[in-house]
């Protein structure tokens, strides 16, 4: 934690300006009673900003919030659990237009005001029937305090809804920063089946709000890998109202620097905690690469050791198997000479120079066997570095992903599919 | 099967004029009688070539090898099973080099012209103590028919051996091809933890036994893939001794042509065997897809198909998931246009233009469930085709892959290991 800004409670809600709302529609499961829609809202203009996935597979509404993030000036976000929308064609997409439509009315915005999200199951339709009725209850029920609502009504396999929220002050004015994010599969660098919201009262123009969110999703969510899935439905969205008071924050300025550095601490947070609870996980594990011929050289060699199943499966089992992560380091493309590699397990040497170091076995297996821990990987050539947030592969992570075909065969019986 | 060669019994020997041997030395575990050091050689003259892992992290033998079969004519083969002789530094190489000389001296042979493979673990230092007393033993034990305990001693985790042997007849001689393989992790296109021997008594210029070679490797071992990492210590390597008698088969001519087409079969049969072996496989996937780009771009979606953790866990599941599918045909980085992309599963049409085709759940489920089953793939843009085979992904090969540690402390107290 820097002394720039400092922890606050209140996740999206606490930044000035900002109400939200979460309802029980059952979207995936009629007789669920979890929440699964939520509605953010600002009270004020606002500008917008927003990343989304690079899958070419894109959902209905992510072509959707694209466009109106492009050229409108949204000031809400309509978001689901349960159902991806994605895969639904030209339906899907009438879908999620209607969805913003309905909000934009509702609180008598533009429908390009609102943005929309899904996360859940790909290739089933909306069920539009339990949703609509659910869209007038979210506007209704939009409060200032209700941040925490949102952030669990977007969990899917999330064990744990995830918020955050800072404050920092700048020229005077006290700023904050608020967040909430859901993971929890399909999760690998550039964006992941995950959805983050983030609100501020800072005052910022929207180019700056654009750089400022491209800057920080680049060191946070584009850095982390759960299981080397990247979905179709990955979205990051920000939200400035100003309503903090005082000047915009301009770009260059030593305040950008400070608002840049809370944001990325905010944005770095929740990405983690999306490692941290992803599906079956038992171990975070932070793969930092140095030493390397260039940056790209780096990033090459760090997704190439985070994204090996051998290398996963060996954590999982406490096995501080360094002769994995070397061969994936040899297979990653990036340039390395066998001889100079040094490898260090939470601290600890395990390869020195491409061979095996003088290290006790149980020393670094207590390393290996820790909730948490640091891989460290030296090329010994130059300067490119490189850090990605991994995880463990189980048995359990497999298991849970074997079928999803119950709930298809439920859909189907609900009429949610075409047959 | 095609017209051109018929399948036939005996392995590696059975092209005349090829011996072999196998012994059990221990290198893995001493109190272990399996075989697992083995001898493949030439009663005359021969040429050889070889095609390697492309992981920068290179076992000693890859690199004593690959220096053999460029300056010398090898004639002989030595493998190990148990220890993959990598990461062992000049020590390790100082090892493999050993052991060819000695192997050549006893066979009259220079140096140069004997190969050396291992396949094992990583990182430990050979058991040279127990291996240098068998490698007379396994020059004494040459035979014309013992192509089978070849195949036996080289198996790491396979569970079974792999051989094959076909006869066709070019220009009126009976040429024979023959070859042994083994698995079963690592595996993933470009080579993997694999090694695979072929003799044929057929007569070629090395020029033309390389070409055959990397042709057939191209649509063989480097289209199977069982869990995305590459080994260090892939190995293909094939001697031609021209012993059936008559001219060398020239590039270019119809006998040529005859040649490739069996030795692609041999090659695919024992690169498909390891994928029906891969570690706690359970189905046999073959990844076809066509109508892409280019050749590059259906290369790109076959890999991420066949690589995607959550689609193999699918398989696993009998799930017939293809939104998973579609969602790794996105971010495969290929040029895609989601509304033409049209999946079929064991023949069925799942999706259709990017949606749900209407059809029958169970049947596809049924499809799924099968031991083998095709994923055709059809971007409909316009004539690129690729095919992978691939498996599932189970709980139990996390399971399997989670500790090696166990025998690492063996492998310390068996004063392997430095400390």
């Amino acid at each position: 934690m820097s002394s720039v800004y400092r922890k606050i409670k209140g996740g999206i809600t606490a930044p000035l300006g900002f109400l939200s709302s979460a309802v029980s529609a059952g979207v995936k499961n009629p007789d669920a009673e979890r929440l699964d829609m939520a509605l953010i809202s600002s009270e004020m203009e606002c500008v917008a900003a927003g990343t989304f996935t690079t899958n070419r597979v894109k959902a209905a509404p992510v072509k959707v919030s694209q466009t109106h993030l492009r050229d409108g000036n949204v000031r809400a976000i309509l978001v689901n659990s349960g159902n991806a929308n994605a895969c639904t064609g030209v339906s899907g997409l009438q879908d999620a237009r209607k969805c913003t439509r309905i909000v934009g009315k509702l609180l008598d915005l533009k429908q390009s005001q609102v943005a929309v999200c899904s996360t859940g199951v790909i290739g089933l339709p909306m069920p539009m029937v339990r949703i609509e009725p659910k869209l007038s209850d979210l506007v209704t029920g939009l409060k200032r305090k209700e941040g925490t609502a949102v952030a669990q009504a977007i969990m899917t396999s999330d064990t744990c809804h995830k918020e955050i929220s800072v404050s920092l002050t700048i020229a005077g004015k006290k700023v904050k920063i608020g967040s909430c994010a859901k993971g929890a599969g399909m999760i690998n660098p550039h964006m992941a089946t995950m959805l983050c919201f983030v609100t501020t009262d800072a005052k910022l123009t929207k180019d700056a709000l654009s750089a400022f969110v491209s800057q920080s999703v680049e060191t946070s969510f584009n850095r982390i890998t759960i299981d080397g899935d990247m979905s179709t439905n990955d979205s990051v969205i920000m939200l400035a109202n100003g309503a903090c008071g005082g000047g915009a924050i301009r770009r260059g300025t030593a305040d950008a620097k400070k608002f840049q550095e809370a944001l990325d601490y905010v944005m770095l947070e929740m990405a983690k905690s999306l490692v941290r609870d992803g599906e079956r996980v038992t171990k975070f594990v932070t793969v930092n690469v140095k030493g390397a011929k260039s940056y790209n050289d780096a990033k090459k060699v760090a997704e190439a050791v985070a994204n090996s199943s051998l290398v996963k499966c060996s954590w999982n089992g406490n096995d501080p198997n360094w002769g994995r992560i070397i061969h994936a380091v040899g297979y990653s493309k990036a340039m390395v000479k066998e001889e100079l590699i040094d490898i260090h397990i939470g601290g600890l040497a395990a390869c020195l120079g491409g061979l095996e170091a003088n290290v006790s076995m149980d020393a670094l297996r207590k390393k290996v066997a820790a909730d948490a821990f640091i891989i460290e990987i030296n090329l010994n050539l130059c300067e490119g570095e490189y850090t990605i947030y991994s995880s463990d592969l189980s048995p359990e992570y497999v298991d849970f992903n074997r079928s999803e075909y119950a709930y298809w065969k439920q859909a189907r019986k609900d009429g949610l599919t075409k047959q």
